[in-house]
């Protein structure tokens, strides 16, 4: 049985602040499991269903019952296993030549960004470079709303001004409402792709960076598109 | 001052039995608020902030404080109005001649299904066609996220397999995981597009209505991607 403090750490590692301080954060349900296993990240401990444990043939997980799931699950509907992982950080820096890089100014909705992974693994986009004031990547909802994508695309924190600053020779392209159609610009062999914020777009004073504005034509009334989705038909056309 | 009773039945319709009994749903912030005045649908009542009514010069709306708009909010940060709107059933059956109508079976999300809809009032695509398990529109969280395109786009429950046996002259394109290349298609003038659900996909038994299946050709490592994202992708390259 868990402790009523062990309970509560593992419930704590919802609060960035404890992902901060520890180092740790949460992953849950059986598809992020086995990504998680087959992946470098390592992994502190494992709580499941005495179901799942014997289906995986795991002897260091700790079992538990349904009740003590549904206390340690940030999940509506808890999903047999629980993990608490080390955070891994990138030690070497983004190799930019000859590849499409996707560059996020401070996307806030979780969900956006975790899917916004997603779609770079999907589409082969190896990097992600974000603001700093993007939404941190160990945000549960961002790490469960990746399906497990984040352990294979690499993803940076940076200052962008300083970023584009100190790599000029590669070529920006933002997504905004106002530029050239999608549809006359040709694929892209070395790209940075720059996708603003959901409600403010991309920051003004990184605009000076982009050497061409790229927008989705609009045929209904729609006033804009979901920053996922957008960054979803962006890759497709131009990966 | 709202009184307790009031208070308790506008956050009764986040229930879908009380929107179904009623026929009433809830909308808000200024955004929807201005898209729904322009829209035929009827506002039953409006409760907003003062600066709000200000603005909006609306005579006939009750005012609220801080307080009494965070007890009747469904959002996790209240946004100035709340709405209650009346449902509104189509009245004439679906065109589907010379048109791409996009069919959904089974979507579950509220938020994938409020994306869909704003992907189609983007690109132009004027009716959707839902499975009955497909999520109800009123749901709070497919109002929301559809940032008042679900006022533009006409979407019909409907028995799926009834629905594309009366409508054999309309070509069936269906997403799936192993089809023709997206990229390989060509653009649609007459079609249905059907979506299945975010984890079966689409049902067997619709299966043998699809002309052609079509892909998302992937390069990476991810298994799926987001059935919003999906249709979005989908939707740039074949409207």
């Amino acid at each position: 049985m868990l402790s009523r403090n062990e309970v509560k750490y593992i419930q704590s590692l919802c609060h960035k602040k404890q992902r901060k301080e520890t180092g740790l954060f949460i992953a849950e349900g059986p598809k992020l499991a086995e990504e998680i296993s087959a992946s470098k990240y390592i992994i502190e401990k494992i709580y499941a269903l005495p179901e799942w444990i014997n289906k995986n043939n795991t002897v260091n997980a700790v079992a538990i019952n349904e009740k003590e799931l549904s206390q340690i699950s940030q999940l509506q509907t808890p999903n047999e296993v629980v993990l608490i992982v080390k955070q891994a950080e990138q030690t070497v820096e983004p190799v930019l030549k000859n590849k499409c890089t996707v560059v996020l100014d401070d996307i806030q909705d979780p969900g956006n960004f975790g899917t916004i992974i997603r779609l770079c693994d999907w589409f082969g986009v190896e990097q992600i470079i974000c603001s700093n004031n993007t939404v941190e990547l160990y945000n549960p909802k961002v790490i469960q709303s990746t399906m497990g994508s984040f352990t294979r695309v690499k993803i940076w924190y940076k200052n962008l001004v300083e970023f584009l600053k100190e790599n000029k020779t590669i070529p920006v392209f933002g997504a905004v409402l106002n530029g050239k159609s999608l549809y006359e610009q040709s694929k892209l062999k070395e790209a940075l792709l720059l996708i603003g914020n959901e409600g403010k777009g991309i920051n003004d004073e990184l605009l000076p960076f982009i050497q061409e504005k790229i927008t989705i034509p609009k045929k209904g009334g729609a006033e804009s598109l979901n920053a996922a989705v957008a960054t979803g038909i962006l890759l497709s056309h131009l990966t």
